[in-house]
């Protein structure tokens, strides 16, 4: 019988990117110099400048930049991030092509299992030890007897794209998404959750732990930019 | 217990539009005329009119109309819909904010079941009596085992949003969409299955039977722009 | 001689449209509904509704609606205009295939005519008795020149998208262009000014009489979604 | 006096880059294999597979590239340029925010000069001396008295916004372009005109100088996908 695997993390990896905060700073120059506006280096200068266009909202500046990640999540997750639409490509792994790789989601211990209030302000509690149990009980074994189905049915040579259907959205799928820094301080600002973001969030902690890597990724790439997103309350531009 | 239902069918009710033939008209005309070009009805002069904007693949003209969807498909299908971003807009009931409704998807009797081929070229055949019933009781089977095991933890307290991570996809999701005739025909031209198609395309049929739907809509709202799409290649201009 | 015209004005000229507050309702409340979710009338609950998700910059119930406007601006304006990409449909009158109207915008008295300041944050003031006379008069007369000589190109039977060369930008140009509340929104937060902006924004007057014509229009259609905007601090959701 | 500058070219200079053959091998790979799909080396496989992806139409995976040009055209050109919404991101000079220079275009000898026929299908042939000269001599009279008036209105301190409004759209504008490889190949099939395109075009000659040498640099930098587009009619994916 297939091995079925259980995971509770989440693989985002940068894949290739043409993505730098000087990158920025010439595209916004155009519009007072004109011309070629590529200057050698990133200077105190361009820290101003691109404050300045996060803080008064000038966008197009952040969008000369573009930076593909390689991203595995539940389907659950990647439903969520598929709805971001603008300066966001994509292309994933498909459940009829190939056959699905049998690894699940599961929550870790301590993630929290408990919701209260109404809907768009729920606060999240821990959960209870059986509670715990129960969640990961549960997933487990509807998971593994799901996949069971999944490959009783392809040994019976039923096709792929039917076959899946039984399959639970905690499974795992791959993806390649391209984006540029615009784009991206968009998807951060709904999907991460900070002390000092101006507009409240609720995004699930699934998505919570794709969008966080993310943004380290994109710190790495462009600490400026970054930098100004987060000073500036987390408003896309 | 709870009752769990099945269903083979797919729901596609048009809730609100501003989409006729003389949109099209009149946003082309301005570029020949200028100024306003609303006429009064549309005429023999449309029909040629728009051929030749479908034959010589300008889009623009055909944005200029609107047409809203609500939706009730498995999430598979769903997941397949959302990949189309440009000139759509969405908004889907919500796994985290209400409970899902226990309705999954069965194929119908008839619908093929063996795929035969390579990816990009599969062939589809009716599948032996014996491979019908493994797949619709397996199907049957694990979508009640899912949603017993979904109600057991809401019925624990545990969030929503954990709970149904043991649902399967093809329990049924609904979205409002909307959408213009341009990004539509794009849609159109890669979700059916048609003969005259100059492009092959070979859409999974749940999805066909959402975008069969939406033509007859269309057809009836439209009716020469379809008309054109139709007779020329079901290439979206 | 042909006559040439100036004008100070701009003409925006609501054509059709499928918009109102209920369809932001409507699709806002799937998430948590799920299926059908509109109602005969919009009630108070709804304006609590929208006011929560501008607040809370949910953008994509706003998306569910349409509005086509025609619009005669010069040229300089259209250029600002088309920069606007999402969820925005152009088609323009032509100077390829068509020959254009001598109509010219020339400022209004009253229309401030010095800046003071750097980029991003100039200040407008009046302009002297002599500056006006000069702008004014300038404008007429290369305006009219330049219309002559494309007259005379044209009567050589020289190409028109060649004539239109000589052409000024303060020449009138007319479009169809259609929106959702979401890209009108947005629109309105970079095109307008006004003192209760979160954003500081520094639009050119003429786009601003465009903006402003919109903005009366979006109110009348979708009052409680425009009064939402306004009290929000006028950033799009 | 302000020395005015006359050209008839159009300068297209690629200043960065991440779009290779490769990326859109490992993107289309992605649907049936799952997980990291990056290999060392392009193959004859690749080739091979992006010409199925070219015919076949399935565009996404040539989304995963970037690529920023530094474009100097007349704005008549520009304002078709960007009427290309869908992958594609602008920064241009400003006529508000900086004095523009004094560099026109101007046909070269050998620019054909009449047209013949009705709007979509013109034909053009080469026009008489008289006419060229009449053009030329027209173009460079009124681009020259224009600017000196913007000139005079700029010593009076008048707002380069108001002073520019004399300007002809003959005068050069330059900005910063980024695109994908699908995206960019929808605007190669539009502004360029080849014997082997699938649907006949009639782009301007100013904007098919620009897109002729964007196409050249496309070529460069991703052979084998400049290969499949021009060798399956041209059509973008």
């Amino acid at each position: 019988m297939t091995e079925v695997t259980f995971r509770s993390d989440m693989t985002v990896e940068l894949i290739k990117h043409a993505a730098e905060d000087a990158d920025v700073a010439f595209a916004a120059r155009v519009s007072t110099l004109g011309g070629d506006t590529r200057f050698n280096e990133v200077s105190d200068k361009d820290a101003g400048l691109i404050n300045f266009l996060m803080r008064d909202r000038h966008g197009s500046p952040f969008e000369h930049t573009s930076m593909t990640f390689l991203v595995e999540t539940p389907i659950f997750v990647a439903r969520e991030f598929f709805r971001h639409r603008a300066g966001f490509s994509y292309n994933e792994e498909s459940g009829r092509y190939k056959e699905l790789e049998p690894t699940f989601y599961v929550p870790a211990d301590g993630r929290p299992l408990r919701q209260v209030g109404k809907p768009g302000a729920y606060e999240f509690s821990l959960g209870t030890y059986k509670q715990f149990m129960c969640v990961s009980g549960d997933i487990r074994r509807v998971s593994t007897e799901a996949y069971s189905s999944y490959k009783r049915l392809l040994d019976m040579e039923v096709a792929r794209e039917v076959a899946r259907m039984v399959l639970p959205v905690n499974i795992y799928t791959s993806f390649y998404v391209t984006c540029n820094a615009r784009s991206l301080m968009h998807f951060l600002s709904l999907r991460t959750k900070r002390e000092n973001a101006k507009v409240p969030t609720f995004p699930q902690l699934e998505i919570q732990m794709v969008a966080d890597q993310m943004e380290e990724q994109f710190k790495a790439l462009m600490p400026l930019t970054a930098a100004a997103f987060d000073k500036n309350g987390r408003v896309a531009p």
